[in-house]
């Protein structure tokens, strides 16, 4: 992990990894159109961007977010995953408004790709069809159709094959900074962008991501990658326990290059989304700690990532952090919260809590072992120093490093391990939250 | 409700109805001990609180938490409950060390009963066995056995069979204030004591509550009658989603008094439980605002508990509401999550969100419905005002009034309601629970 010292650092790094895979283009413009009765403070314009295939592909696969009250584009964007027979020219990503539970968000979203297709011209062959939408802002207000379309002349214009950083700034709302990881896979590149403004603002759409690559791949392939991909990266941070209406990531395949022999593309991919998947975590402005938790020893794979996540998401573990207090006593309890089946009294069925065979560690100092507790005084003092340490300011507008806290719960009961990420809950995040609208 | 104006005038009302019932006791000393090296400021003293019952008793009955990492006592208070053989004496409570986590806790709590049996003297015939343990503190550190076997004797000294205001202090951490509820029925009464410094400290042991009553009534019609209120009191309030490891609800009946016919009883618990788990919710020192989510329409009660409970516990509506910003698509995006089955990814299986014919209300105005947002500008100005009404500031010591937020959400699809109580998401909570031990 890089540790920078200024965002000029981060920018020319970010830089250096931008490359668009072969058979790409990406272009952003600005919108000039923003309600004006709405109180909404902008860092950055309302801007229009686009991810395009130079030629049509079939390869391409999508996750879509849980929530069962999901944005338009989400809902259009499942449907395009489904039919077999599509060939995918790009995505069309505007930030600002979320395009969720507004009137007639279905038909805007679509009446805009047919707009988008018809300014590629009659000989294109493009349909609206051919392209998903995504929006990522305020839920319930409706997209500004007729500014939008007036951007798409300039948008098309816009287009280059050189770089992602234009569209990386594009979807960005309130993020601190753009994201961008990318990696090479033998002769070929895969290349990710990803919006998410880690815990200050998941009502925007907490999370968009693109991952383009020019390596060809099957699109059922590369579905199953995603998902398993997903499942280890973006599925296991959690800022504060909300799902957005808008969480998708999406993979495209420009299907120019050779995939080289063996697994090699999985796991650049799954690296590839951690990062991101941290990268977000890390960009939450209330943010001061990120928090990785690891829990060993579990009944299975899914109760690691419940027990994992249950600890991420208690706001006395968060606050405690926040306060560098290594309070093991507020772990353990949000521990024991989630295996006694927490949130509406679900029974997990894993047995007895495992008091006498779990160890708790932080960082590498065990905190809990043999149904008791090993702290003393000096050991207090010296996990609190260290909590402090770990702390950072991400208000520079740059993630200034890879410092994190590091809790670790070996249950002893079984193979199941999971590894997550989220942060601290600070003043700065309810001041963020509180403040963002009025 | 009542409406106080000053701290006295909340006191004055709470002595009026501080009477214990016939063929009670009460007593509270405070404690010299208090662990030198600990930086745990304490606004009230360590104090050792008896309630007890004149002549034992084998009518009682008690819940407790779900956390599968409880406090020694919660462990002692499930195996007297499920003894078909015991009699009772009544409960001995110590505030600031929870006694869960600690080497030793079970055998600390079962000596420092059968220390208090031998204070009462071989006549009485007393054992350790015949009182109900119950801590509540930091968790990890080990009872003061010591300097709490040196209190027994003015804590016997001390008891009185006038007023539970005492005891109510005596259990008190950092609660902002003592709470009692009390009500007669037919010529009896009940009265209850409630521990539960709201959102602030829930690893000091989110809530103890103590029910005295006179009234008499058999023990499995007790158990029936407190599971059910339970149910509809304690377990619908949730300030963080943290369940604690010391949470706990007791009653005791002396069976002086033949209870009246009908189902007064019951009903009388009930209201007695609600108020109490309202008083709690007030309580918190962090708390701005406290909000009402009332859940109708849903599939059943269960799913209406959690999607209520979904809607309280999101960051993002607490946030929301602390900032006095009515902003519906955080209440909806909480509640399409808990509806997708938010928490790990368990599945609901309520079927499709019923988006068509769901309506919710900010009091009685709605702001979705049919599909659509109901808001414009003037009724989002109208709501932001009434939010702010809605506030207000606890910090005297006192629960000022019972403003509320109140969230309606009608869901069309089913019988299921319910009505649930949480706080907002302040910078005062924040700052008690990262201040707290460091």
């Amino acid at each position: 992990m890089e540790e920078y010292t200024c965002q000029e650092e981060y920018l020319r790094d970010l830089e250096g990894r931008a490359a668009l895979p072969a058979g790409f283009r990406a272009a952003s413009v600005p919108l000039d159109f923003f309600p004006e009765e709405r109180r909404l403070e902008t860092p950055l314009p309302m801007a229009l961007t686009l991810l395009e295939l130079v030629k049509p592909t079939d390869s391409f696969a999508g996750v879509f977010t849980r929530n069962a009250f999901p944005g338009a584009p989400v809902i259009i964007g499942r449907e395009r995953i489904s039919r077999r027979d599509l060939q995918v020219r790009g995505v069309l990503i505007n930030n600002k408004v979320a395009n969720a539970g507004a009137p007639g968000g279905r038909e805007r979203a679509e009446e805009l790709l047919e707009a988008l297709a018809e300014a590629y011209g009659p000989d294109s062959g493009a349909r609206g069809t051919d392209f998903f939408p995504a929006s990522t802002g305020v839920i319930g207000w409706s997209l500004p159709t007729a500014a939008m379309k007036r951007a798409l002349a300039p948008l098309l214009e816009a287009r280059q094959d050189d770089t992602v950083l234009p569209a990386a700034r594009g979807i960005m709302t309130t993020d601190a900074y753009p994201k961008v990881r990318s990696c090479r896979v033998g002769e070929g590149r895969i290349t990710a962008i990803a919006k998410g403004a880690g815990m200050i603002e998941p009502c925007m759409g907490t999370m968009l991501v693109y991952i383009l690559t020019d390596l060809d791949i099957p699109r059922e392939e590369l579905q199953e990658a995603l998902g398993i991909a997903a499942a280890h990266s973006f599925n296991r941070i959690s800022i504060d326990g909300d799902q957005s209406t808008s969480d998708m990531a999406l993979i495209l395949s420009s299907r120019r290059i050779r995939k080289p022999e063996g697994s090699s593309f999985q796991g650049a991919l799954e690296r590839l989304c951690a990062d991101l998947a941290r990268d977000i975590v890390r960009n939450g402005e209330g943010t001061t700690h990120v928090i990785e938790v690891c829990v060993e020893g579990a009944p299975g794979e899914e109760a690691a990532e419940i027990l994992g996540k249950g600890i991420l998401n208690s706001p006395l573990v968060k606050t405690a952090v926040f306060g560098n207090d290594p309070n093991v006593g507020r772990l353990l309890g949000a521990l024991g919260d989630a295996w006694g089946g927490s949130g509406g009294g679900r029974r997990t069925g894993w047995g007895p809590f495992p008091v006498e065979t779990l160890t708790l560690f932080l960082w590498e100092e065990p905190v809990f072992t043999g149904g008791q507790f090993e702290l003393d005084p000096e050991k207090e003092e010296r996990l609190s120093s260290r909590l402090a340490d770990a702390a950072f300011d991400n208000s520079a507008g740059f993630p200034p490093h890879d410092k994190k806290v590091i809790l670790r719960v070996d249950l002893g009961v079984g193979p199941g391990r999971a590894v997550v990420w989220g942060s601290d809950l600070s003043y700065g995040y309810v001041r963020e939250n509180a403040d963002y609208r009025t």
